[in-house]
């Protein structure tokens, strides 16, 4: 087949400008459809023949000859080049080489707008729900690192700057619940996602008898999108995804920012292990936490793609114009991006860092992130809370330039701060119990912790 | 107050630069909050009470000082200036100075991190409600415009080139199903907004025996945060928001480019009424489309603040970081553009716009949208599709090349390009029954219109 | 080689998990720059054994070596695998292979990070070189249209609404302009991009007595970066790039809007000529235009690519990241797309349209579109401008209720509006005679368009 | 003045919905332009006088009268309310209220397109002015602080691990380079900035003998644009300056980045002054740094900006269309940004950290950061490259598992690892020799250093 030969090409006189032809093809990319394009027209012959728009005979040649060429690409053998224009019609070319006159009739009652549509929407459930999964696996993983660390204590940040104590379970289990959110979402999109357009024609419906809802049944569609041009034209489904996307990429990125601080020597909390870490070409001592920098370099990528795509459609007239031909490189990408990197930070927490217990042990001994338990010892004695929150700035200000921790005050100096100091304050603001102390709801106190960790599995059994 | 005496200043021996002070402060934007921050603290002080950490007494004195608060606000009594830093620290000391020392314990187990995260989620709430409220009202304004012209033609297109011709009340409906789904998204979304972060503390919780759900309940909070680090470091719910309010701005520009072209001289399909359009300075016969024009320009502000902030909070180590501030502008920016934006479509399609029947009638006359039907008359008659649409392909181009349309072609013309012709081609290319065949679900048939149109009123009753 | 045996592998125990390293790999992608790192590393061989860091032989050695991987790289007989990790150690160890211990000297006083910094600039630059041909050969294609169109006239518009009438050569030369700027900012990007950075090291420089201006000078780099750290994290030549694209995008998709409107059958300025057009799988009749549709929904992958690199490198600490590996793709892809854009845009314009004169004569005709001349008429007789508008304002109100345009009023009507009205205002409001008063410098006077198209003759010669 | 009594509503019938007035309205920011508005009506002024298009009276009053309201506007007397729709008819308005009928030939030859155009880029020339001032402040600051540390060692880091040690000065001359190229940046935008579109009309030019020269000479313009569409409709130059500002955020983030990484417990480089550092509200020890999170953060804000003009103008026809309103406050915005985070971070480097000498000079010599110098050590020596490395990352490791530094090791346990070890490899592995050694062109020896501090005061005095 020559470039002069396109499908649509009677009205045309002369042929197709190779350089134009080479740029409007979308075979390169929309090959990764084929699948379910061959779903899709399956579905579609099926119901041209239930509904009597072609024979039943003619019905079962579609089917196979459908079938064949799924076959055939599976094996290799069938590789359409750049000349088939794209996917549907480089299947209906070779089809109709299969089956001969049936293969002109699958095209009835249809358009490859509401085709591609189709496909891609298949495309699109079917990674929904490998991602879906994806985060499930990605939060047993969280878990059961967190079920090992419930005592485990870990400086606490705000601003960078150590803030108060927390478990380490408390810590893994807010990725737990920013991925649980993520996966909520997938599953709101899927609700818009998961319609069908077949049947919406070139943009306003058919004059064949065609039988929507039996096509939408055959390919577990949810429902029929209801409008014809909004069906066609719509990408709302892909651009709600690419947020989506964004969002995993965002707490992705936020977790990968802290392995790589946490891996630096300076933090030293934890340690990578070889077999998720790579070295440097010059620098023989290096070993560096390449896996999150690329997942939080790749959120912008996604996020790329998601602007691209608001840009695409932004202010395009009813109903298909070719710019949404761009929809598909920019979701193909996304998906592609959000797997290899929930597959990649699986892998590092699951088996590609340890946590360094002395070093965190450490840590939340070493300063002044016990001062608010300071301040809530006074309040909770009947000191207005700004007023102790006062006073402990200046505690805090003495022990700095004389260099000690609050640990260090003796009782009498505590007593000279305040009088309702007692005794209890040393047991008060020992790590271990600053961290059991903070037992409010969805607080890092142990108790809360685990009653947290049986949530969460509930949650994803 | 001076920029010496900030709140937090106990520990810090100088005072803040000015010039610093002023580029940390948001007392500027987040004034916006006032009556949200009130509204929570008021909760906060109940619970406070309730539980025992304050006394009763002093509940109720905080309660009735933070009235007065909103009273002053309201009657301009109360500006706060840039040395409040925020309306947190605003709001505390004015109330501190009403009530005394029962102000200082307001604070008690609250940290402006999950304070401010309480005021925005309120706040975003609310203007959700009035925005999915204005998109009921558009989509009412769409179905009474439909209403009238279900058997108004109108050229549909794709690729901006004429198409087939569609009912316009099918092209009304088809902006009705984007904006429900906005409705629906917007829902969904809300899920994840109205969940309450107050009792989070800074980022562990607190050491007090605080009840979170009584304040989510006061609040109308449909749930509370299951971890503290996760409550005061999520912005999830702002980015939802900001990525489905450029899904509404992506309807309405589509629809606005739209209006641009129909008030076009060239496409002369509407009428903008004075009340509705604007003038030049220098060019006194020009009526501009400005309404439009400036709602498709308002879209790369919203998608622009989208995009900014996924950049805030992209790899941001937990939990509360001051970038986070940056959230406030982008999402009051954006709620005051969608709902301007919604109001002036709403204006606009309401009472700005005449359509220009006659020019509508001519219009879907004058072209070659009728081929398809052509080779669905011949499908339908055995001819497989493939080959009934070359020959029509056929027929366009040597009528285009004689200068005729399809209807004006002879019996025995048609006859000749194929013999299953029949005289019932005429009535079949005629643009009302072109547009009255295409009667599949979803389609621009009257009579599914006239369906939809139900179903479409039934959906917002 | 497998996985076990990575170059940087002596400091560690166990292997790469080969998840991990598929997702780490670059080669997938940095095999496009296989010629640029050859030359580079050639480059590099020649230093050291001019500097005496390696002997005359070894440095003899090396670049044969490397030519010889050039041409096994052409004739197709070397192609890396995902094991080779990156192009970098591809060709090391290739190298090695070849020429045996002298290809482990390569490395010497030089780390990937200079290396792949080298290997890219080369690359933009080149890109860049043709990209401002492109843009001069597009140039040329709209002066050659504006020579045979400076006396038709087309409508000009503002908000898409009929303003003035205009000279199409005039128009032409719009886009001109446009280009030249595109031409002269990539101009200006090169002083930034033409820098080498080879010699920097991982980021501190070298222990070795290299000599950065003799590499700088073979590679025909203008500059070399003066600091190590910032020659290795710099990417501003790759985001500076980005974004001038993101306005070659802008300029071609404001063109294409207008190919677009222009081939509509309601402006029917021009006819799309079947070279450059395609077909509907469905719709006999269709002849869309797809290459503009296409250009203009690409300008959206741009603004993503720039954006994902701005994401990127926002916030990464000083020296290289990994995250800095996305800077490839993103350029890649957005080279390609804008080689591709204006290929596809100079075809169109050179042979894939033709305008249509006669509809093009009769638009200037049949509008108010020489209201203004009205105005200035008046007042170049004095009348106060804004009176002389506010005239004229009324009497197209009352031409439009009458039906009736400015050139059918009566001499008396006229002068009933204004005594200053003389018999040469029907001249003044010809459409001919409208272009051509406006003759102001840059305006749309032919005389001043004849002017313009020898002065942009001149700057492209 | 009701919404009735528009400039431009002679040919209108009806008066303006008040709620699309407001939504259309955009005095609300245009006015920051007021001083660019008279300025630019006074060159125009001028200029009509000066080519007798005006009288010299009239001129006269006309240019009396601007100023007038320049004074009014500066004593607050001039306020125009939202009636004014814009700055441009509220100055008109105001300027025929004091003027009388001279008022109303302001405007002859003149549309508020190229009127909004002139002040546009007279504000944007004036304050790019200010930020490359602002921006040499900044590396004033840079090299007075890189004068004091030239031999404070630091560590290097890449993949935020530490890599090589390096002089503090040579870090901050790293920013020194990417502020410059901001510079310059900004000096070859002003190219396509400073350009006059002051006499393009509405689109088409004008019927009056203007001379864009002289008013391009009075306004200080360099150049004037050559062709009238494009003077109106371009806005290249908007976002040239956004890109070039998003970069400048790109450098301020990742310096901001460091602050806060340094100021971090862990790291512990930098201490902050209380001038620059502000507090929590709930915990007492709390210092943060909030300046550099803001800045940080307001790296996003900047770069929605760049994206949301690009969408806006992205794909729109020519000349005017009412979306490019949208430029000013995306503009006026970033400048601000811009402006405020260079005046934060130029007083944060200046006076609000303090290097902790003792942490630094500690720092270098607890790691493997000089494991390159052992491998150039065994290189220099013959041994190739990349055997050496080979040799040292198992030496690491040795030492790694025994618990020991490069420097622990004997001579012997050296020896044994290879012979070309001799006692100089001690001092050759020492930090401070370590940084000497490279003394490559732009790498941190001392020497280097020195003369780098020498270049860059010259290139900004």
């Amino acid at each position: 087949m020559t470039t002069q030969q396109k499908t649509w090409s009677q009205r045309f006189e002369s042929a197709l400008h190779p350089a134009i032809a080479r740029f409007n093809a979308s075979i390169g990319f929309d090959i990764e459809l084929i699948e379910y394009d061959l779903t899709g027209s399956v579905a579609h012959a099926k119901m041209l023949a239930k509904t009597g728009i072609i024979s039943a005979a003619e019905g079962e040649q579609l089917v196979n000859g459908l079938e064949q060429i799924r076959r055939e690409y599976r094996q290799g053998l069938f590789v359409p080049g750049v000349d088939a224009e794209d996917v549907h019609f480089a299947v209906e070319k070779r089809l109709t080489d299969i089956v001969g006159d049936a293969g002109k009739k699958l095209h009835t009652a249809r358009s490859r707008n509401d085709q591609a549509g189709t496909d891609t929407r298949l495309y699109l459930r079917d990674r929904i729900a490998q991602i879906r999964s994806q985060l499930r696996e990605f939060q047993g993983v969280l878990l059961d690192l967190a079920d090992r660390h419930v005592e485990t204590l870990i400086p606490g940040y705000t601003h960078l700057q150590r803030a108060q104590p927390i478990s380490l379970a408390h810590y893994l289990l807010a990725y737990f619940e920013m991925t649980d959110r993520d996966w909520e979402r997938l599953g709101d999109i899927c609700k818009r996602v998961n319609v069908s357009p077949l049947g919406c024609g070139a943009l306003a419906g058919t004059t064949f008898p065609i039988d929507r809802q039996y096509t939408a049944e055959l390919l577990h569609f949810d429902n029929v999108y209801a409008n014809s041009l909004d069906g066609v034209s719509d990408r709302d489904f892909a651009i709600e995804f690419l947020a989506a996307a964004s969002l995993i990429m965002v707490h992705l990125s936020r977790l990968s920012e802290e392995m790589i601080l946490w891996s630096a020597h300076e933090f030293g909390f934890i340690t990578l292990k070889d077999s998720c870490a790579t070295g440097s070409s010059i620098m023989p001592q290096k070993k560096n936490p390449d896996v999150p920098e690329l997942v939080r370099g790749k959120a912008g990528r996604v996020f790329g793609n998601l602007q691209a795509l608001l840009v695409v459609v932004k202010g395009l007239p009813l109903a298909y114009n070719k710019d949404l031909q761009e929809d598909k490189e920019a979701l193909f990408d996304t998906v592609r991006t959000v797997q290899g990197c929930l597959e990649a930070m699986t892998i590092l927490l699951r088996e590609g860092i340890e946590f360094n217990g002395d070093r965190l042990a450490a840590a939340v001994t070493e300063d002044f992130s016990n001062a608010t338990d300071v301040a809530d010892y006074l309040a909770a004695k009947g000191v207005p809370f700004r007023e102790a929150y006062n006073l402990v700035g200046k505690v805090v200000k003495t022990c700095l330039s004389g260099g000690k921790l609050l640990k260090d005050l003796t009782l009498e100096e505590w007593k000279d701060l305040h009088p309702a100091f007692e005794t209890d304050i040393y047991s008060a603001i020992a790590p271990q119990q600053v961290v059991a102390a903070r037992n409010s709801y969805g607080g890092t106190g142990f108790e809360q912790v685990r009653k947290s960790l049986i949530a969460a599995r509930d949650r994803i059994a």
